[in-house]
């Protein structure tokens, strides 16, 4: 059985695993507080061009949503997202444990843009509803679309003009960046925060929040302390991240994914198949008839993400840092046997 | 430098690296939904002899405080710890970030006892105090004492006679243990639920949680998710559990750390000095003049813990599974030559 | 200037005043503990006949439903609302501030039905989404509806048979009642918990929670002292509920109410005018010219809802237990004299 | 039976009652938008001096702490508090509940100091504890003990150069001003906010929130809605404090209050009795033995506090707005004849 379910069902890059077994017995600080962590940060800082912006090593990306939107909310604040927003719909009400209400904006790719923000910024009139302060995107978004640079751009400017904060979501930020012409110092420029998210880019756990608007930055390690998300051995994030921001390995990662769920589309339309919305990430959306699916389901593990009509339904298929390129190329061997 | 800080400025055992390393390729589900993890909860669960536990691996001890607490509590109900408690203390507001009040009880050596409880709960009286549902202890404690099994049976027996559920933080499990007579299945009798802690034996990361209650078990999971303290890459705790609960490894982790601190103790008592408290464990207060502490200082990193008169302090001498003989010798050593 | 705003625009019944000052000098015990609000509770238990039923007397309809739902919800727990259901829209994240996701069902007349809630209820599947556990709606609704026994009973049904709780917020509860066929024993019957309103129905303030569910009633006082709901001078609420439920005060301002909105409808109908939806309960939702409104604005006070087209908006009127009937005539004889 | 249990037994002011019935059938706007709320506000503004202030007036005592002190917070930001002071003890965790942690310094006598403040402050160090940033104290404390002018002003220095907020809980602020030089302009320049309580003061209910310090004004108003401290029929507390604060209402009780008391206070210690703490305020403690006690408790309602020794028991008196001079002789009476 080949899993293409998701970018989380290998361990971790090999350069990953060397660093872990040459470093283990260095002794370091506690909580971040390690030469490992550190240079980590100096990297990231590097590469997103902003010296001044803070790094956070955490365990997983709905720590990072959560943990960052909490800290920056006063009680009576609200996020907006797009209706499939991941802390919306798949996060467990992570952001509502922390007492904020999530307003949804419907956008049919799953991107949202100064126009559809002004649909519900404008009605929103008084005290009896929360005072939004937050917008929640993520990139890639969880259809797979990524945004380009000028709509990052309109989004930050609109969001400065109405005093509202801008936040990225980047579990799967390299994808999301190789799919377009976002470059690291655009996230730093346009965003109040990001994160980078290691996890499902080849680091066995790990995302790097960086927190960009310095009047959010001074006391945020409290709120992770607070909220479980402050590792005693930090240095397993600070060796990972290191590894994935020395060179290119970070959004190397990301378009090799791409290019192999490239490879996957063009083979799947060439068998002559739709698709459910158009991505050049490493999340595809292929829709199948029924019967086939069935068949592939004995070969490879995948989702039904949702039906189209009586006879088909769309998949989900995912690419990750140690997809084969043969077994992409079994898929849709297999998916043109069915016809 | 030599670092008697703390049981966590170490990377994990070789066997653990290793395992990550053999398993790195092979494709398992996300969210626990792996191999690894099933296998780690089958040892656990033979380990403390309670088939019917649920076991959930987590990233860290605030974490598991956080989320197990948060889990069992209603909005209205309170912990009580001593004034020592890790949670009291030492993690940021944690619990009462989840809305819940702690209530304290001061105890010398750190240890509750129906004694110690009664003194509060005999006279909460009433509304206008929220209502005490949970006792919160630790072994070893943050003092380095540990408990008898005769102390854990009596808080027990103390807390179901007063509707009280018994919760016990195992960050330093297998060194509390083996300092005593406790045994797994003690654990599994006695309490409602409790965590044995990784990081600080020998894992990179990880604590799991046991909830022996049945009725506390049902939607625990849902809990993690929501406080994000589910990991994606759930693999990564699976494979390290595997492996600390292969055989004896778990405890004879904390007998290896016990008996070095053990020796520290031995050597710095035939040198002339006292100590705070009495230890077994691996975390030992020796009382020592300030100028030697100075002297130390230069060569070997620990907390100084509290002043005891003018000239005198505490510090806190910490080991951990990969503290090396010659270390402490080489630190009983110089204390002498101090003289 | 006459105004239609709302049912809380004047001050409280005569008889409601003439108790307070007959009371006035008589000792009684706080938070509760007064003859009044024993005899209030007497008398309500007595009306929906529901002898184990407990009784809550509040100040607000924001703070009797936080302090009911929060106080049966698990954290990682959710409400299910219409979309239109009051706090989800106009209570600014009440519930979510106490740490509660409200999922969302669309209604065309704002009130819910089994086969509404199935739509939601039979895709949450996992872990990833928070667990319902409670169905909130009102009656009458946001939008002036009510429901019937019959639709109360299927919802209690679909309830019972999934596991989840019903509770209904009566902050117009009399109004609603009136203007269909439910009685004060459905109530008790058929949900676990409601609220009937006080400040909308004739009173100062204050609105009686009624827990049907034995399982729930326990430690509910302790969450509404927890919430800042409990008032140490009790009194002010018993005194006003004992005259509310002594003999039929309460419905038949309900009663008076509807009769009275129900003059303004037919006039506005006659007078050739459409509704935005059918209401036979105190609120009212007339279509109107913009050029008409503009012009009764300048006399009486009432919210524009919505545009309806280009040239129409609808309006929302109110009445309340002391709206005169010359008002209403004179509303009407000038909505004529406009066309 | 004569009750000496608290300041709250009663209803109201006849002025307050006469009030409310002269202006029950004026149609006003909800939520605090009326002539009443306003007129209020303007009067306590020029009362303290400070037209720049925010005023809201809200139910209750524990409502007024949790909804100021939680907007004002960081989510890992903490309270400091006397170890007596009301939000710690007998608030069943409200401010917990909205997610901080109490901080307590002992007091002996209920008040703190710079100096006691500084063994709290001077010894937090870091980011496994809160970071602490309000200082709650109450006026008159619950010791019934008082803050003088210096005494505020030396607090409110220590705080400013600690970068501290100070809140001052008045609940029984008449009496407590009363018994010492604290003027009205002194709350307004030497607090970041205080209330002043209405409930213990002769008012049916309500306290009213000042908020001096304008960058925490701005949006408070969301957070009383968002807690269910915002009545649809504010009128009732602007009519209620418009009335308290017309002339010298407001103070003129504290004066009454504590006249009786002392009258009590005098009584009592020419009948050879001892007290507790010494109080000049509403509330005193006398010393008396329990066989006495139980005498008197035949004849009037107190409570009693706390042992002293074997025989003797300090008991709480609290005098109200409407505690008759012969209720306080007749006490005395009593109490000598007991000898």
């Amino acid at each position: 059985m080949i899993s293409f379910k998701s970018d989380y069902s290998e361990g971790a890059l090999p350069a990953i695993l060397k660093a872990l077994a040459d470093t283990n017995e260095i002794q370091q600080g506690g909580y971040g507080d390690d030469d490992y962590t550190r240079e980590a940060i100096d990297l990231i800082r590097e590469k997103i061009n902003h010296p001044q912006a803070t790094v956070h090593l955490v365990s997983g990306g709905t720590q990072a949503n959560l943990t960052f939107i909490s800290s920056v909310l006063r009680p009576y604040e609200s996020v907006i997202a797009a209706t499939t927003g991941h802390i919306f719909h798949h996060e467990t009400g992570a952001i509502e444990a922390t007492g904020h209400k999530i307003e949804t904006v419907f956008a049919q790719d799953g991107k949202l843009s100064p126009a559809l923000l002004a649909t519900f910024i404008d009605k929103v009139a008084y005290l009896h509803m929360p005072l939004p302060r937050l917008v929640y995107i993520s990139n890639s978004t969880e259809l797979g679309t990524h945004y380009l640079r000028a709509e990052l751009i309109a989004l930050w400017e609109y969001c400065q003009s109405k005093g509202l904060l801008l936040f990225l979501d980047g579990a799967r930020l390299a994808s999301g960046m190789q799919a377009g012409d976002l470059r690291y110092e655009d996230l730093a420029k346009y965003t109040d925060a990001f994160y980078m998210g290691g996890t499902k880019n080849g680091a066995l756990i790990g995302e790097a929040i960086v927190i960009n608007n310095p009047s959010l930055q001074e006391y945020f390690v409290y709120n992770l302390k607070m909220r479980g998300a402050l590792l005693a051995k930090g240095r397993l994030l600070g060796i990972q991240f290191r590894e994935l921001f020395r060179g290119d390995t970070y959004l190397s990662i990301g378009a090799y994914m791409n290019e192999l769920a490239g490879k996957l589309s063009a083979g799947i339309r060439e068998a002559g198949y739709e698709f459910l919305i158009e991505s050049k990430t490493n999340q595809i959306f292929p829709i199948l008839p029924r019967t086939i699916i069935a068949r592939l389901e004995q070969k490879y593990a995948f989702y039904v993400w949702q039906p189209v009509d009586r006879e088909r339904a769309a998949i989900r298929l995912v690419t990750s840092w140690n997809t084969a390129t043969k077994a992409v190329e079994a898929f849709v061997e297999d998916l043109r046997a069915c016809r």
